[in-house]
């Protein structure tokens, strides 16, 4: 029975969660006020250190969601997007419209990601 | 080659699928012309059920995704997550809108959890 | 350590990433111009193709999530999903509503599969 690590663990959701070498984050989001490529360098950041405190990084990032409030912000989110992802580990990705918890929200980032 | 377990199998999706110690949820929906509240309730014993049948439970997911008919419901879908989600255990998850394949469907919540 | 493999990897994703005996498709899509069914056909020629890129097939599917630009197209992608899927091996499916990144993509399908 492999364990069940649950990182930053709240009482809705925790913000990581490991199991049998793979974690899983929360979606990840920028904060209210931010543009659309702020909010993504925030939700990124964020997705950097959930990986660093399972003890992984985003050169073993698996698979991605984006969830964009408005879709037609792609082009700003995938700039900060192309900045970030490591040029020979990218992982596979979707990306769509989805309006988020609060229309403040402008992006989500959901990744799956390997531990070393 | 690790086997391929179908549980609850149609012939247009299995409601669960299990696959070297993971169970794979269909996204799971509530009874038309329950409210939003209700429906997430239904879901969610749905969920429970599933997991059951997979030889797992509720303290055992990774992760979820919760896709709201209409966002701006999400407090009443949390309200009822939170008095089910079970505490020390909580799965990463990730909140967002989308309209389902009925109009009468408010709430649909897809889980991946691990087997004992 | 268990090696990550990244199939057809571009700069900002790859088609295809394999880890631990499971392989993660980014989200495929149809051609611009074409109808949801015929959008649905080329995405799913496209997953049969990273799947032998892989090494596995259809059969072997564990979970999907289904993103239609416009819900109400659901029945039209269904009669082609229908006649796609292997009886006896369908996997866990999920199906919602999310605007794609461009206005001409109708249908956008994200799949998890197990290596053989």
């Amino acid at each position: 029975m492999p364990a069940i690590t649950r990182l930053d663990s709240g009482p809705r959701m925790s913000q990581a969660v490991i199991h049998n070498g793979i974690v899983y984050l929360a979606g990840q989001v920028g904060n209210p006020g931010e543009d659309v490529a702020q909010q993504t360098r925030t939700a990124l950041s964020e997705v950097d250190r959930l990986l660093a405190l399972a003890g992984t990084d985003k050169t073993r990032i698996l698979s991605a969601q984006v969830w964009l409030a408005d879709v037609t912000t792609v082009a700003q989110m995938n700039a900060v997007w192309d900045a970030w992802v490591p040029q020979g580990h990218t992982p596979a990705r979707a990306t769509g419209e989805s309006k988020l918890v609060a229309p403040d929200y402008l992006v989500e980032v959901i990744v799956t990601a390997a531990l070393p």
